[in-house]
Parts: C-alpha cells; sequence; structure tokens
C-alpha cells in the first residue's frame, strides 16, 4: 500500500534543493524582496484555507489526546499568521547582506584582499509543532540567498503542507526557483536520518526542539549542526548592584516568561549584600509562587528573614541539591547561592552554566569588565535582564536560533549565520615570487 | 614493561589544558608577547641541543629507509630555526585582537549589544613529520589565548619534545600557565583516536597531512574540525584575458611549485582564445616538462599547432578522462580544457573544484563579477596568481592552515579563526516587556 519510498523523496530533494542553492545565490535583493512581499500577501489572503488545513492537525492532535499547551501551539491563529506575514515584511526592508565585501586592503605583493559574505548553500531545519516557524525558516531562506528543507512535526504536517504551498507560489511570483524551499512531504522519522547525513546536499542542519532531539541530531549527523542545547542562565548580583535595579532584573529574567531559553535559572548573591538583598527579592517570588532551591547559606537567611515569615502565600524554601545547579526548570523554580564574590560568581558561571547567557549586576567598572570578559557564555550581560538574549532585541532583524555552541555562529543567529566569508582576491597580474 | 596508560595520558591533558585555557584567555597582551619572545629567544640558543634530538628522529628516519624528502622535512636547520624564531617575533609586534569587541549598538530598548572577541579554548592539533610546525601551532595558541594539545609524526617525536621543552620554558618565563601548550608524549595512534574524542576538553581539532588523515579525523571526531582537504584549483582565461598576464599567472600557479595545495591543477581557457593561447602555454609547460591532460578541443589545438611541434622537449598531450578534473596532482601536471565561455568555466569550476582557489584572467568587468561571486569556492581571484592563497600574503600574520569548509573559517586560518564572538549588553537596569 504504502509505495512511498523515503530515501528517495529525500535524494530528490536534496538534489533539487543544492541546484536551487545555485540560483539563490545569484538571485538579486528585488527578487529576493519581491518573493518575500508575495508571501506576505498570500499568507493574509490564504486565511481560510489555511484554517481548513490546521483544522484537520488540531482534530487530530485533540482526538490523540495531546495536552491544550501543545494543542494551542499548534494553532494558526489570525494573529499568528498576521505576526508572520509582518516578519516576512521586515525581513524585506531589510538590506541584503549578501555579496558585500568586507575588509578589502591591500597587501605588499600588490593583490587586493578581502572577504565576500555568501549564502552557506542548504541548510535543513527540523523543528516540533508550531506551524508558524515553517514560515519563519522559509523566509529567512530566501531572504539569506540560501535554499531550506523543512522538517516540521508530524503534528503540523497538514498546517505546514499548506503553508509549503504559498511559499513555493511566493518564489514563483518572483521567479526565483521553487525548489528553494521544500517540505518534507513525509512524517516517517527515517526522513530526519536522512536529511542529516547528506553532506552532499546538506551543508548544515538547524535543529530546534527538546534537548533530547538536539543531542540525537549532533551526534547523528555527518554535517555541522547549529546547535541550542539548553538555557541555564544566571542573573548574579554584586556587591556594589543597586538594589532596586537588582531586584526588577532578576524578577524580570525569572517571572516575565518561565519557558523561554533566556529565563534566569540561577541567581547568586555576593555574600556583602545577601542578607539584604535575599529577603528581598524573596518575597516578591513568594507573592508569583517561585520556588527556591537554597544552599545552606542562602537559606538560612531566608528561613531567619522576619520579613518573609509575613509574606503570603508563604515562601517556597527547598534545600538545593548539587544537580539543582545544572538544572534549566523552564518553570517557577530558581536555585539561590551566596558566592564570596565576582571570582565565585564567574567560577560557579563557567562550571554550571549552560554557556547560554549570563548576567551580572553591579557599579563596579572592574568587575564588570571582567565578567564580561571571563564569563564564557553565548550572550554575556552588565546591569540587563537575560530576556534580552534574543535576535530581535539584538537587532539582528531575524532569529532562525540561538547557539549554544561557540564554532560558527555563536548566540542568537540571524541572517548572518546562515552564510560564510569567502576570500576574493583583486590583482593586476600579480604572480607569486 | 609498557605500564604508560594512553588513555589517561590524554585525559590528564585534556584537563590541564581545560584549566590553561581559562588563564589563557584572561592573560594580557603584554605577557603573551613576553612569552613569544622568550621562545625566540630560547630557540637561537637552543641550536646545538635542538640539532642533538634532531639527529636522533633523522638516524631514526633514515635507518628506517625513509625516502630522502621525507627525512629532509624532519630537519630542523638553523635557518628553520631562525625563521620560526622570526614568525615567534613578528606574532609578539602583532596586535591583540582577544577582547576587541565589534558592532557596539545601541537597540530600541535602550540595551547596547556588542560582539566580543574571545578565545575558542582548546584545540587540538595533528600533523606530521615536520617538526617546525610544533612551534608554529604553539605561538599561535599563545598569541590567541587558547590552549593547545599537539600531536606530531612519530617520526620528529625526539625533536617535538625537545621544542616543547622550549615553549614551557617561555610561558614559565612570561608567568603564564606551562600547560597552555602540551605536547602528546606518546607516539601510539590511540593517542589520536582519543584527543578527538574528548569534547568535554577539547574545543576543536585541526589536522594537518594528507587526505586520508583528514578524511579519517573528520569522520570519527566528536568535535568540529577545520578541515583542509584537498586542493584541486583553477584558472580560467576568458576571452579577454591580456595574453601576457594570462601566460605570466598560469605559469605561476602551476609550475613556481608543484606541491602547495593553492598550485593549479586545472587550465580552462575560453573557446574564442584557445587557438592562440593555448600553443604558447603549451610551450612554457613543455620547456618545464609540464604533463598536458587535455580534453578533445585543447588536445585538437595542441596537436595541430605547429609552434608546439618545434619545442624540444617535446610537450607531452595527453587524453583527459574523467577523473582528470577530479585530480590534485601536486606534481608536473596540469589537466587542459575549452570551455564556451565564463559560464561553462564556472559550472566546470563547481563542479570539480575542490572548493580551494580558484582564478580568472580578464578584462571583463562582469565576468570578473560573477566569478567573484558564483564561484564557489574559499578564495576567488581575478587577475592573480592561485598561489597568493596563503594567510601570510593575504595579510593574517599567520596561519595555522587553510580551510575548505564552508563553516567557521573558511580560506587561510589565522589568529580570528581560533577565535569566537560572543554577544556583550551593556545596560542600565533594562527589562524585558
Amino acid at each position: 500500500m504504502n509505495a512511498f519510498n523515503v530515501s528517495e523523496h529525500m535524494q530528490a530533494l536534496g538534489l533539487q534543493a543544492k541546484t536551487a542553492a545555485f540560483l539563490m545565490a545569484r538571485a538579486d535583493a528585488a527578487s529576493k524582496n519581491k518573493a518575500l512581499k508575495a508571501l506576505a500577501r498570500r499568507l493574509r489572503e490564504a486565511g481560510p484555507a489555511l484554517a481548513v488545513a490546521n483544522q484537520k492537525d488540531l482534530e487530530r492532535a485533540t482526538a490523540a489526546g495531546l495536552p491544550a499547551p501543545m494543542v494551542d501551539r499548534l494553532k494558526l491563529t489570525p494573529k499568528v499568521i498576521e505576526t508572520v506575514a509582518q516578519g516576512c515584511e521586515q525581513l524585506a526592508g531589510m538590506a541584503d547582506v549578501i555579496g558585500e565585501i568586507i575588509g578589502m586592503k591591500q597587501q605588499p605583493s600588490g593583490i587586493r584582499v578581502g572577504q565576500m559574505r555568501v549564502p552557506i548553500g542548504v541548510f535543513g531545519m527540523i523543528y516540533e509543532s508550531r506551524p508558524n516557524v515553517t514560515i519563519e525558516a522559509a523566509s529567512l531562506a530566501i531572504k539569506s540567498g540560501n535554499a531550506a528543507i523543512l522538517r516540521g512535526g508530524s503534528e503540523a504536517i497538514d498546517s505546514n503542507k499548506a503553508l509549503a504551498v504559498l511559499v513555493s507560489e511566493a518564489l514563483a511570483e518572483a521567479g526565483l526557483p521553487v525548489e528553494a524551499v521544500q517540505l518534507v512531504q513525509t512524517t516517517d522519522r527515517e526522513a530526519v536520518g536522512q536529511l542529516i547525513a547528506m553532506p552532499e546536499f546538506v551543508d548544515v542542519i538547524i535543529p530546534r526542539g527538546g534537548k533530547g532531539l538536539i543531542e540525537r541530531i549532533s551526534r547523528d549527523a555527518r554535517v555541522p549542526v547549529i546547535k541550542h542545547l539548553d538555557g541555564n542562565c544566571h542573573v548574579y548580583v554584586d556587591d556594589t548592584a543597586e538594589f532596586e535595579m537588582a531586584l526588577r532584573i532578576v524578577d524580570n529574567a525569572k517571572t516575565q516568561k518561565y519557558s523561554p531559553c533566556n529565563a534566569a535559572e540561577g541567581l547568586l548573591v555576593s555574600a556583602s549584600v545577601a542578607e539584604d538583598f535575599l529577603p528581598e527579592i524573596a518575597a516578591i517570588f513568594a507573592a508569583k509562587g517561585v520556588e527556591m532551591r537554597c544552599d545552606p547559606a542562602a537559606a538560612a537567611i531566608l528561613r531567619e528573614s522576619e520579613a518573609l515569615g509575613a509574606v503570603n502565600p508563604p515562601a517556597k524554601i527547598v534545600d538545593a541539591v548539587e544537580s539543582d545547579w545544572y538544572e534549566e526548570y523552564l518553570a517557577a523554580v530558581i536555585s539561590i547561592r551566596v558566592v564570596a564574590g565576582v571570582d565565585e560568581a564567574i567560577a560557579h558561571i563557567n562550571r554550571y552554566s549552560s554557556h547560554h547567557t549570563d548576567a551580572i549586576v553591579t557599579r563596579d567598572h572592574v568587575h564588570a569588565q571582567r565578567f564580561l570578559r571571563e564569563v564564557d557564555s553565548a550572550s554575556v550581560m552588565v546591569n540587563a535582564s537575560t530576556r534580552f538574549a534574543d535576535g530581535f532585541e539584538f537587532g539582528l532583524g531575524a532569529e532562525i536560533g540561538i547557539s549554544t555552541d561557540k564554532f560558527h555562529a555563536r548566540g542568537p543567529v540571524g541572517i548572518e549565520g546562515l552564510t560564510s566569508l569567502k576570500y576574493v582576491v583583486l590583482g593586476q597580474g600579480e604572480v607569486r615570487t
């Protein structure tokens, strides 16, 4: 009955993507922007058709007994569609970085040497549930002059197929190859294994999803992976921190939203201010129902704090265990530790953090500079909430993911992370002697 | 008898390197430069001691019947030592890029966001024969603030050990951790397998050697690899090329040296000039004994050429087979093909080249721009010899290798290729709303 051959399908997608990538690399900015604007328009026009496709996914998910929050994430509401349409228009309005040449300098031999930004080629994107990622990835592929092969979650297959049709139409309307963005047409998991093992067609894999998925892909991939593992982010409150600022930043970093990877999971407080600071932040956490997993020093301060005895609901103070320092809770839980000062804070972060985003609150210039330089994380902040670690907040204009790697792209990955720099040499007949 | 445990040795090197890397990342420019200058001085002073160690390697190599060119490459002559000593001094004179912050811009939220250049951490270097690479790698590690674990060729083990002692002494003299540069103390091949599979200690592997070594390492490594596969480089002579310039560049690219990876292995000539150009370049090649593997069109032109009939020694014209277009000869052999024009030249190169270095000789601005943009190679040149693809000629000040990858570093890799950019955020108490 099932005559569909996954391997043949993936090979065909790979070959078509490779061919399309060559044409996309040559495409001028006007054509790419035309495709992005056409995609925005078609998204808005296709509302009713998208709703029909999306309804199929939602019914299947509900019938399968998926939890309500997961069903919610599948929904292509008019608001979600408008947001991705606007995202396409914003990308269309951005300058095209492809072909830019940087650092052109004359060398002693007479040749001039610089670097030209070019697309990477073909990227494979593997993601879960939310169908709007299909449009985000497609629009980034178009703007960056790459080709993409998209493998969305099986729960969203009908929505993704409907969205992929709009992408193809928009590409065709702009005179660009429709194979520049292709959706894997099967939910067979074998397709993922194939996609990550085609170095002849695919230049880089970008997985978005749970830690298990990303570890599995990193282990098995035969091409480079832009990895985003976990976000165990910290805020360190230094001796000279302004209390009001520190309370605002720690509160925001932990409680503004619990689920993002850039939310804080650990609070470090300098011993010199711990007795004053901890009860104040704990009162805020208690009011919001945030559980506090404390080291002995922090626990002692909080359990003895009279102020905290009076809060309602009562503060949830729990003794931390070693594994707490590694944990990405993504929930109303935070680990708290008293440290001797900036040295111990840096040492704790470099040992336990996931190298995603860590912040210091301080007035001390030397401590700020040391923290910036010595904390080995993708984003390091002074006097700002970790929640800012995001491609849009960083001014990248778009974000395909956040890398916790040091290689190639680090931190929020925008268009530039989908490009490489090749050397260009301009001579007048020079030869090597 | 052999109580030496390779696995324990490698784990110890890894842990020590990781610790040293943290201190190296913090080291100031003055200390790093002091170590480099001390290393240069110690290299010059140690001449006699190095000669004794080197003699052991040479005697072992000769006894083992190694071919004379391979024995030559092992030699630590006074000239070789002076060259690497000068290399250390040049690095000491270069600006320190670690800690530099680029692109700091204010965002709508009020935060300022930029990127700081930091060391990658620990790199593992795997190389063959030439012991001077030990000093090149060590000095680049010191300047870039990384730690390095060096695995040299077994033939050079005594020389490498003697050199590694000088590096340790120079680090100690400058107050830097001696474990910042460590030499693997065994020639057991198991050590390589261990080194490439310690992601907890090693951030990147840089192999230098034959294609077989690099393919094996790329396949088995559990950390990123800065790969340099082969150099199948091309020169394309366009319709409007100035003949004198084209002859000079093609001759230089092929014959100035046969063994470097940036030597040309393929010549493409536009059909409109092939009848005039090919006999002239063939006369030069014939005089130098370069064998020409020709497609039917080129072969026909050359075999009918009266001019060529007269050269002495007689030109070696051979019919090319498909595999010739892929070949990195590293010898007095070149493949030659007549193409319809710039489009076919680009298509040939993108299909057969190893994406290392390719050049066009032309007066045509549009063809030059298309070649620069569309040829998918690490270095793309107009009117210059491919032999310029080199870290020193490109002004990088040093070179740890040449990458034929698109990911992270592409083309000649200098200090910057051993660094990563992390985001730094400077706030005044901003939080996310």
